[in-house]
């Protein structure tokens, strides 16, 4: 039993608001236990220099937390002036994992921007990003689809990720809340489309080690969790999810 | 009639909620119709370098928006490097009118850290800002005062603000939503404290002017919008407006 | 009788050398007391990217102290490698102030820059910017009207600013000096035009509040002061005040 | 076959010349076909803030490439003032992956400063410049042993790393070059300590997936590799080599 | 004879003005034709951390050009965010000058900075500001001299600078203004004490070369031209002028 | 004799290895001693914005230290967010001597890049990297000529620089390593082509001064150390040598 009553192979109540703010093409706001993070979408009509002229999209992230989204307050980078390598590592992170399910020629000569913006943090943000960001990019890929009338729905597969991990004591476990991932020895973070393909696989050893059998038995332990989350992304798109291939993939 | 109903002499709805976040020592989310800002306060045990040894305390405060606060996409600061004028300006703004009803002495060699970051932009940010943040420093003072037995309650009167200004057709008008306020010939944010005494009365003509008579005009009005802040800042504090003197100001 | 033997309505000796420098098109040392600044104006033959093709100018400020402007050395901004808060806030006021007596039609795609330097500061630093540059660019505008031939003088009236107010006694005082600035319990900046309209208005509590009439009877005072400036504008214009209408309000 | 003749578990030859430089601690010249590194470890007698007064030390890396070290030149990240995501990314990685074999406590309050310049550049920067780090930390710490007589020797493995991946054709292929590595539909990196436990492991899809089968299958080749680099690093080490526990393991 | 009336080994109209500003401890407005720098010395209480505790001081320049110094309006480092490389040169060079005359163990702990900002630009204002510096940093120098009663008067030698070039005739002239020294083949600018002994000595072409002949040349030139700058630099420096040793030299 | 067994007027051994690297157009290896620098040169289609449709083409340079060229660790400029004086100092040097011997209009409209990165510091960096910033320069020279079958060859003459110093003794020494350079009176580095004229020179007094007999002293020494470094540079070209005129110079 874990400090918050969960067993090994349990997720953390998540919940995704959609259309949580009225000025953004997708807005969400998902909770996974405490964590919460409002993810948006925003269409541009242009694309980064190296796309121009190719017919092609571009899906890019940007990811920061609120001063007090944790419990000792953090310095906002703007005042730093320079954002920081975690930053920086979990937006490369998000856009990757999101380009991976987006047909970029369906998509045509856009951008995507995907803000992932924590108000409150109490472990797996970056894995709470993906999810949300996925879902916020849905919902601006239908508005778009209907809108320009697209020859082709850009979005190939469902998205989400979550984290596993190994604890001191050698237990492997499922969505780590802040707690548990501070105390881990091994923090494995993992991105799947919705016909079960990894997009991302990122296991790490805090100075500590795995085996070749503890990352099958941790990535295992990510499959059931983000079985979960695919069925709460379905919900969250209502009709969206229809446009979305292939579905059979995440029932 | 203005173009969402409200006559000239009427404010948008106003929520408070309280304790939006689980991790700092206050937290409010303040809507102001559609201009929707995360207020939290922060008690740090230090002071800054210029207050060592005095037995002083300060405030200070920072301001973001979220990229999709606002209708088109706005760049992050994080990203550009730096702080822009507009925001360091209402930053400052934020700080040193509450100051104004902080008695530094009583407050101790601590530090209350305030960040406004604005989810959802419809005008008047600043002055939303402001408002909530009031709310936001007194549940953590009063939570300071609970655990270290302060000898007397940091908060000498309530502070609120609101916008008024002049319409292109000169009428004068109260808290001026996005619309209102880009059109608007002059823009006045007034900031005034639970017993009427003005701290801030920042007036700006935007490539227009304004006279005495209209002067005068536009603080009755703001008066007129600040005592029903006053009200709902009361009933959100609950017991803890109890401690804020002259209570007698906010009848 | 105030520390350097004026009373409460005085203002301090004002000078507007012009053409003080060779290679802007307007250039002024203003001295206001000990407070001394080249304010220059420069014509650039292009816009920022919002008004391309709009057939409208702009006027942009930029402030800035020598290190020993100060009684203690100021490190230098370029050393920091930003620009503060205080300077951002005083380099917008200068740009807004100056847009509201240009007819930016008349003025043509074309950007004014003003240059204010402190080269010595005791007190109404914007103050003096303003009533400088407003000097400087006039000048700069003569020389533009002769060589460009424009169908219209593209600024419409005078423009000049002050400083007033309130001792910690209670007192209103007119054109605060660094001392009395420093003690001063409310501080109010006034910028006006020569027809007697207010364009900026910003009164500010320092740890301190003030009431209606005590507004009032800072704004009255500021009107005194503001009156004297724009017969030194005048007189140092010499016949480039002709240009400026309405004439007859700075009489 | 591959496009330089290997087949697909061949590594390119790879050779350690140490001591390359007179000045570091240890420093080592990596050559991993025509990818070269130079690696420096520094060892500074104190430790980050957060560690101070703790007993332990520390461990960080810092990555950079030469302008031509790449086919077209780079821009130096001084030039642009700020260090991009890619390389912190990659340092953090290098620093992460190192603490992995250190005993911080028996390193007592030191920070080892690992330093990686890439000044020829033909993919898997990343994982030879965490191969030959491995070499010049070990030779700094031999040195601290015998100066400062250490009670034991601080690092306990051997450790290296190496790229894996999958082409568009769906082959597995070890160490890829960057004419591969550009080309690759999965990439991942894999380090691997002495004894064959894992320390961080991160297979990306470059929109692109991969089933859990393609996973063990790249995880395997990578181990293949990995002996051969120990090897590798045990000759170049020489008698430092017998100081790392347990050397069984990477015989 | 040369665009101004000037024979090859004139140096334009030079004045000093001292206590030109009323906080510095030294201050001189110096105009060198129509190049015009405000040169200030300010002497601070404390010395860079490499030097605490040695008893030694330093002497550390700052220089900057306002914006319409120049012909062209320059944009402001500050605004840029950064100090350029010429400004970064210039500023070093001052330094490195002015140290070769002072006493740093007579000075005590102490760091006199000087601050040099060009307030109009006509070619020269590197060694203008060396030659105004040292005025200033001497009237600082004598104010401590009396205030703290230091054992002996820090500065050692008179120190001046001015230029000399080749023009693309191949002619050698002394003083370069704007005019003379952007079309100039050689640009050589030399430092000597008031004994005559070169301290910077800094010959280059510009796209072209020079030899040993035109060297010693250019060199007599600035010999005969810095004369001239001893005399004035006396004359501006009044009984300040009895402190500097040896005064023989300056003759 | 020197501490390393010179005599005053040696320089250390010099080597030059050509294609050192296998991206860039030109690229050495250069030892002075125990210095070591990678220079590199690389051929963009493009000029600087000043340039654009002049007809001429540009020569610009950048230097950098890898963190442990020196004996102490040196923070990268990267990690600092900016260049350093000397860096900057350092670099418009090595740009501006390249210049002297380059015809801009044979090169066309073209940038040659130089990078200069010193992987070991002992002392005359600036000097070996000019010379062997010549020989890439050439070699990216001879290769341009071919390919794109210039009318010309661009470069006119040899070009190499070293340094000369006085030490505390009042010794004249050439090539000074680092323990002369920190401990010297006077350092110079002189800047010179093939047919002996000079294109930089700069002596600096540190805390110290110079003669016009020292003077002249130096540069003879200098002289002397350069035509043995035109000879090195002449082997390590080759056939490309023969491409420079006047050949004649460097005899």
């Amino acid at each position: 039993m874990r400090h918050d009553g969960r067993t090994a192979d349990m997720i953390r109540p998540v919940t995704i608001e959609t259309d949580y703010l009225i000025h953004p093409e997708g807005s969400v706001l998902i909770s996974v236990g405490n964590t919460k993070v409002i993810c948006t979408a925003t269409i541009e009509e242009r694309v980064p220099h190296f796309l121009r002229g190719s017919g092609k999209g571009w899906v890019t992230a940007e990811y920061s937390m609120l001063p007090r989204a944790t419990g000792q307050r953090t310095q906002r980078e703007a005042s730093k002036g320079k954002i920081g390598g975690r930053t920086m590592e979990i937006q490369r992170l998000i856009g990757r994992a999101l380009r991976a399910v987006i047909n970029l020629e369906a998509l045509g000569e856009r951008t995507i921007w995907i803000d992932c913006d924590v108000i409150q943090a109490d472990g797996g943000t970056r894995t709470a990003s993906i999810t949300g960001a996925f879902v916020a990019m849905a919902m601006a890929a239908a508005k778009l689809h209907v809108e320009k009338g697209l020859a082709q729905f850009p979005i190939s597969d469902f998205l989400a990720a979550t984290s596993v991990g190994k604890t001191s004591e050698g237990e492997l476990i499922l969505d780590l809340d802040y707690v548990e991932d501070s105390a881990a020895a091994v923090d494995m973070n993992v991105v799947m489309t919705g016909g079960g393909a990894f997009v991302e696989l990122q296991g790490t050893g805090e100075e500590s080690t795995f085996t070749r059998d503890e990352m099958n038995g941790l990535v295992s332990l990510a499959e059931e969790g983000l079985k979960q989350l695919f069925t709460i992304q379905k919900e969250a798109l209502g009709s969206v999810a229809q446009l979305i291939n292939p579905v059979g993939g995440v029932e």
